[in-house]
């Protein structure tokens, strides 16, 4: 992971604009998450064409955490019956 | 959950920007959905106050995204041992 100070650099492209995303994550798990979100953007412009690229990210990122919060809420039920 | 079409429509404000969402989902999951990308916008601002409203509603995708990917890691290798 990274030289030295343990940290990578990954370049991504989202809907057709490079960041540059440095952290201890593996490329690959970057790479993966990026194409998640340039995929969501893609499919909500697919559905609201008129929506500028700010307004995609905004509604892509709310439809991630969407399924992250409806997770967390499954995985703690799931502890809770575990506990029983 | 909404009247007669099992729809609700929710106002929610990201980022001083108002959006309205239409879903089968609760007005409450969708303000606590909203909650977390504004949260993570402004946190986001907080540490880079030269990035557009666009970028950081990229990179706050890209938060939630490395949080929901490493979740349903976790909960499939859970799986996993539960199955040995």
């Amino acid at each position: 992971m990274g030289e030295g100070t343990g940290k990578s650099r990954t370049i991504v492209t989202i809907y057709g604009q490079q960041y540059t995303i440095v952290g201890k994550e593996s490329p690959d798990h970057v790479k993966e998450v990026a194409s998640l979100v340039n995929h969501k953007m893609k499919e909500i412009k697919g559905k609201n064409p008129y929506l500028d690229s700010g307004k995609l990210a905004v509604l892509a990122a709310l439809n991630i955490g969407d399924e992250l919060i409806k997770l967390k809420e499954e995985k703690h039920n799931t502890k809770e019956k575990d506990g029983e």
